[in-house]
C-alpha cells in the first residue's frame, strides 16, 4: 500500500485526486500496489469542491500529512508558495518523497530541496512545474546524461499567450485582452507574475538550472514583460508581417550563461509563430541532438495532475534517484547575461520637444529606422547591445517618455 | 566495467564509438562506471572507416560478441535486417541486453523480442529505431502508464519529407527531386522503402504497438507512397494552398484500431505545414494530455546514436526492466482500418474515351469538383469511406489509367 498525502484541492489538486481514484485498479495490476490517497490538505472547510470526496479525507493542519508516518509521498498542489515550500521541506525531512507543480517553491529553492532529497535519498520531482502536460523536465534530464544543451528556448506562459494572441488576432489594447483572460479563467485576479515575464522566468530558470547544471537564479533574469504593448504597436507588427510573443532564451556560450525574458517579434518562418493561445512550445538545442521541439497544453486541470501523476509512478518504480539531478551547491549563483540582437522599440512623448532630445542621442548606436506619427516615434534597431537596450531604457524614463520594445527575431 | 558489442560501423555505428569515446570520462563520474567498446562486427576489413578505430577491436565473426561473456549490452547498428535479427535475438538468449536502431527489425519483431527478453530479466530497448534524435518511445511507454493514448499522427520519414519539399519548393519531378535526394546522401540506392512509405509504416507500427499495447502488423497497414505525384499534382496543390506530406496516422477508437500511410494534403494551419527537409514531427494525442509534439532531426549520424545511448545508460541505471513494455503477445494480429476523409485525385487518360467511363460510375460517391485539363481529370471528392478510395483505385487499374491520390486534411 502506498498511501499519499495531497496538498491542495484546487483545479491541480482535484485533477490529481480524480486520476488516482479512476487509475487505482490499473496501478495495482501494473506493479502490484494499491495506490491510496490518505489525506487532503485544505484552507476552507465549508467551501464548495470539484470533486466528489469524503470529509474525512479532508484536514486543514498540514502536520496531519506531514506527521504522519504511513504517508510515503507528498504531493503539492498548493498555490500559496510560502505554505507550499514550507511542507515541502518539512516533507522531506521527515522521509516522504515529494512532488510538487509550484514554479514559485522550484524556481529559487531547487538547488536546497534536490540537495535535501539527495541527503534524504528520497525523490523530489517537479515535471509539472514547467509546461504543464508537457513532457519535459524528465526527458532533459536524461537528455543532459548524454549531451550537451547549449539553449532552451520557450513560449512558457499560456495566460500572455492568449493575451498576445487575442491582442494580434482582434486588435484589442492589453487591458481588454486581459479582462477576457481573467473572465475565461486563464488570468488571475493578480495577473502581475504571469504579464510581467516573472511566471516565465521562474520556469526559465528551472530549466536553464537543470539543463547547466548550474544555479541560475530567477531574480537575476532579464525580465521584461507585454502590459506595456499598445494597439499601435500591434499595427506596426502587422505591417512588418511580425507577431509579438513572450519568450524565455537562455544558452551557455563559452562558460557564460545568457538569460532573458522578453517579448520577442517573430515571423512567419519562426516555430513560435503559429503557438496560439494557452499553448506552449519549447525549444531545446543540444550538441549532438541538434533542435528538439516540445509543443501541448501548458497548464490545465487534466494535462497537470498528468505530469504529477508520472513523477509519482517514477517514485512507485523506485527510478526516482536517477531523477535526482547532479547540481555543485557550492557554485556561485549565476548572474546571466541578456541578448544582443535587432531591437523595436516604441517611444510615445507628452511633449515633441523630447523628441530629438532623446533621439540624437540613441541613433548613434546602431543603423536605424525611424517612423514618426504625431507623439510616437517608432525606431528599427539593425543590432543593439544589451547594454545599449538598458540605456535607451534609462533615457527614455530619464525623461520621463513612455515606450515599449521588443526583440526582432524574424 | 561494463562490455559494449557494437554491430556495424557505418554512419550510426561510428556515431555511437565516437560518442561513448569521448563521454567515457563522464560516464565514469557519474556512475562509477567504465564503459568500453570490447568488439565491433563489420562486414569488410579493408573499407575506409569514419572513426579512428584499432584494428584489433574489429571483427567479421558476430559469435565474437555474442559469445563473449565479458559482453553485457549488445548495441545493433547493422543495416542487413535479416543478421541483425539473428544477432538481436541470439544476444538476448545469450543474456545480454540490446538495444538496437533497426525499424526493419523491431516493427515485425517487438513482441517476440520483447517476451524473450522478459524473460532472461535483460532490456530490449529501441528508442533510436523512431524518429531519429527525437525523445520519443521513452516519453511514450511513460505516457501509457498513466493516460490513454487514442491517437498519433507523424511525419515519420525525411527522404520523402525532402523529396516532397523538393518537388513543391522548386516544381520538379519526382524522379529529379529523388536523385538530388539520392545525391545529398538522404535516399538510399534502392529507395523503396523510404518512397513506398513501408519505412513510415514500420515506425508507425511500433509506435502504435507500444502506445495501444496490440500488436499493429505494419504488413497489414495501408500503404500508399509518393512516387506517384506528378509535377501537375504539385501545381494543384498550390492552387489549392495545400502542401503534401506523407502522413503515418494510427488512432483507436471503440476497440478498433485505424491506420494509414498516405500523402497528405495539408493547410497553412496544420503544424505539419512547415515540417520542411528531412525533419520529423510526431503529434500524440491522449485522453488527460491533450495534444503533445515532439520535433527534430528524424535521423542522422549524431542524433541517432545519441538516441541510443540514451538507451545504454537507462541499462547502466538498471531502469530497464520497468522500460520494456507489456504487450499481450496473445491478441490476435490486429487488421488496421483505414481513414474515411476528403480526397485529391488526379488520372491521366491514355484514352479520352476512358475518361466518362471511369468518371460516370465514381461521381456518385460522394459531392466532387471535377477539373479537366487534357488528358488530365482532377477530381476533389468531398468525403469518400475508405472502401470507396479502393473502389476507385480497382476501377482506374482495371482500365489502365494512371492515378495518384491523397487525402486532403486542409
Amino acid at each position: 500500500m502506498i498511501n499519499i498525502g495531497l496538498l491542495g484541492l484546487g483545479t491541480v489538486g482535484s485533477g490529481v485526486y480524480e486520476i488516482i481514484n479512476q487509475q487505482g485498479l490499473f496501478f495495482k495490476n501494473q506493479w502490484n500496489e494499491d495506490i491510496k490517497i490518505k489525506k487532503v490538505l485544505i484552507k476552507h472547510k465549508e467551501k464548495e469542491r470539484f470533486v466528489d470526496i469524503d470529509d474525512n479525507l479532508l484536514t486543514l493542519n498540514p502536520k496531519e500529512i506531514l506527521d504522519d508516518e504511513e504517508i510515503d509521498i507528498v504531493i503539492d498542489a498548493l498555490s500559496d508558495r510560502e505554505v507550499a515550500y514550507n511542507c515541502i521541506k518539512n516533507a522531506l525531512e521527515n522521509n516522504k518523497h515529494v512532488v510538487t507543480a509550484s514554479k514559485a517553491v522550484v524556481a529559487p529553492n531547487l538547488c536546497e530541496l534536490q540537495y535535501l532529497a539527495k541527503q534524504k535519498r528520497k525523490a523530489f520531482l517537479f515535471e509539472a512545474s514547467v509546461g504543464g502536460g508537457i513532457p519535459i523536465i524528465n526527458p532533459l534530464k536524461q537528455m543532459i546524461e548524454v549531451d550537451n544543451i547549449v539553449q532552451i528556448e520557450g513560449i512558457l506562459n499560456g495566460t500572455t499567450n492568449y493575451i498576445l494572441t487575442k491582442m494580434y488576432e482582434e486588435e484589442l489594447p492589453f487591458y481588454v485582452a486581459l479582462k477576457d483572460a481573467q473572465h475565461k479563467g486563464y488570468a488571475e485576479l493578480d495577473p502581475t507574475d504571469d504579464i510581467k515575464g516573472y511566471d516565465t522566468a521562474r520556469k526559465l530558470s528551472i530549466l536553464s538550472t537543470v539543463a547547466y547544471g548550474q544555479k541560475v537564479n530567477f531574480d537575476y533574469i532579464d525580465c521584461y514583460g507585454i502590459d506595456k504593448i499598445a494597439v499601435e504597436d500591434i499595427y506596426a507588427f502587422k505591417e512588418m508581417d511580425l507577431t509579438p510573443k513572450l519568450i524565455g532564451k537562455s544558452k551557455i556560450k563559452d562558460g557564460n550563461i545568457y538569460a532573458a525574458v522578453e517579448p520577442v517579434l517573430v515571423s512567419k518562418d519562426s516555430s513560435f509563430f503559429s503557438v496560439k493561445d494557452a499553448f506552449n512550445l519549447i525549444l531545446l538545442n543540444g550538441l549532438n541532438t541538434g533542435e528538439l521541439h516540445f509543443y501541448g497544453q501548458g497548464a490545465g486541470k487534466n494535462p497537470t495532475a498528468n505530469s504529477i501523476i508520472l513523477d509519482v509512478i517514477n517514485i512507485i518504480k523506485g527510478i526516482y534517484e536517477s531523477e535526482n539531478i547532479n547540481i555543485d551547491d557550492n557554485t556561485q549563483e549565476y548572474k546571466p547575461l541578456g541578448f544582443d540582437g535587432k531591437y523595436y522599440f516604441r517611444f510615445t512623448f507628452k511633449d515633441v520637444k523630447d523628441i530629438d532630445l532623446l533621439l540624437e542621442d540613441i541613433v548613434q548606436y546602431s543603423q536605424c529606422k525611424l517612423i514618426k506619427e504625431n507623439k510616437n516615434v517608432i525606431a528599427i534597431f539593425e543590432w543593439l547591445s544589451r547594454k545599449n537596450v538598458d540605456e535607451i531604457i534609462n533615457k527614455a524614463q530619464g525623461l520621463g517618455v513612455d515606450y515599449f520594445y521588443s526583440r526582432i527575431d524574424g
